[in-house]
């Protein structure tokens, strides 16, 4: 067993209270891996809260127990607060507030940028999500049930889109078919996270992906959007996702005009362009292929520095390839 | 070892010359089960040709060896024909008059409809796909390369909707899980099956999917194409696709004007309307999840008959469930 999964499971096993917390802007793996963890944890008769700077987005209400999860605490106090799926301490946003009310904190997480800001530090960069590592800490302590099961498939399924990115591989495949024991149905996890849309919206997308906008090449393909409305699940990811459809194209890009004179911009890339490092300009950040930031200035203007830059960054990534 | 598996494996040892085909309207597990079958019999040292009604869609040329494949054949005996993912032996087209010249027809299949038309029949409805099938048999000689791996990871990858439809077990991704080993990449795979896209092919998918039809209750979805061209790979499969995205819609229909006065209509379901009923109605047919037909009329009088027989027909449907 690795040292610091042993670690982890003694620090569980000697303490009573528990708090479970992942990042803003909550998706599959940040879900399902506090649902799986408060479920473990409530099978070794532990006291545990969950408590998100966000409120849960509407398709990941299908995922059991997830009516626990609070908006905020009182003044509780807990032995252990375990953040999950979450590479910096900052991103848990308002909770952060409530780590110190914790003795100790254990941070497991997957993603490369992971600060190591836990007393203990579980940081997997080879496993594809926060969930499959929780497979490997339960496995060892023998415990799975089909609402655990629910929990971890929807994490790696979400984190690994559909098991076709990078991120998948042996092992993962390994760990779902373990899984599928549990009587999972892939067909309702499927529907639950992508059949979303109202006609509506259906239109909305399909005016926004019916005219975008390319550079010369064809290999950077974006569009701006005016009128920006969250909603109970995530249409940038229903977006990118039609996008994708688009052969040849490595960089996707979203500018969406918020209040106060801000732009929210997204990126994803598919083969090659590092957008965490682009992100990281532009004061923002995330993984290599998916990342984000927000901006102060009118929607053309960021769309112009953006995008100039974006060109001149994958221009150079291509030269550096012909070397 | 399975009696089936033993008796083919043994015709396979004791002949020399083989063909292999497989359905009309070729897919991936066809495709995929083909080659794969292809390879194994090489690496016997065989003489194996491949021979299909139809030519092989763009889409899967990326698969190994596709260009072996051939459209016809002269008057080659075979020992052994091997008919592969195909439910009757009249789905092979005009490749049947080339199966009397075998001695022995092997017939491996997954299709619950299928009627045991070879002299040796391995009929596998639990199998998601032809492909999981050859797994087992090669998995039994210890026959295995990135090359057949590439070929069945597809066939399975296709045949289960991304391991999403019912048809996908645990067994499915175990099988996946010992086919990553040979260093596949799912993110390529899946990339040259589904980012196909020009950016005017996306502009042609979103401006259909941007004015959808339904009906009152929002069941039933539906596009009028006016102007119809075939692409190098499946763009009905693909604005069905996009269709899908809607939540609560069942039946999902394109009618697609074509020359001389006839309409092309394609029915997807979801969850519970037959459509392969609904098409024979129309003279058509197909599976319970995806038909066609093609009838003739003007493109609004087609409409008008289909989608009144399918509010009828899915109407009748919600009274039985009722009861």
């Amino acid at each position: 067993m690795k040292k610091v999964i042993k670690k982890i499971l003694e620090k569980i096993k000697n303490n009573k209270t528990f708090l479970i917390t992942s990042h803003m802007n909550l998706e599959g793996d940040a879900l399902g891996s506090e649902l799986a963890m408060y479920l473990f944890l409530k099978k070794l008769k532990k006291k545990v809260l969950i408590c998100n700077n966000d409120p849960t987005p509407q398709i990941y209400e299908f995922l059991p127990f997830s009516r626990v999860i609070r908006p905020s605490l009182k003044d509780e106090k807990f032995d252990v607060a375990l953040v999950l799926d979450c590479s910096d301490s900052s991103r848990v946003g308002k909770v952060k507030d409530y780590l110190s009310n914790a003795r100790c904190i254990i941070n497991i997480d997957h993603h490369i940028s992971n600060t190591s800001f836990g007393d203990i530090n579980w940081v997997g960069p080879n496993y594809s999500s926060a969930c499959q590592m929780l497979y490997k800490l339960f496995a060892h302590h023998g415990i799975m049930d089909r609402n655990i099961a629910v929990c971890l498939y929807t994490g790696i399924f979400t984190d690994t889109g559909s098991f076709t990115y990078a991120n998948t591989n042996q092992e993962t495949h390994k760990v779902i078919s373990s899984l599928m024991q549990y009587e999972i149905n892939p067909h309702h996890i499927d529907e639950n996270l992508h059949s979303l849309c109202s006609p509506q919206d259906l239109s909305f997308i399909s005016k926004i992906t019916s005219s975008l906008k390319y550079d010369g090449r064809k290999k950077i393909c974006w569009s701006l959007i005016r009128k920006w409305e969250d909603k109970g699940f995530d249409l940038t990811e229903v977006i990118f996702s039609v996008m994708r459809l688009l052969r040849e194209v490595e960089v996707f890009l979203l500018f969406k005009k918020l209040d106060r004179g801000k732009v929210r911009v997204n990126f994803r890339s598919r083969n090659y362009v590092d957008v965490n490092h682009i992100a990281q300009f532009f004061g923002g950040g995330g993984h290599k292929r998916a990342s984000g930031t927000t901006i102060e200035g009118s929607l053309e203007s960021v769309e112009r520095n953006v995008i100039h830059f974006v060109k001149r960054y994958t221009n150079g990534l291509k030269t550096r390839k012909k070397r």
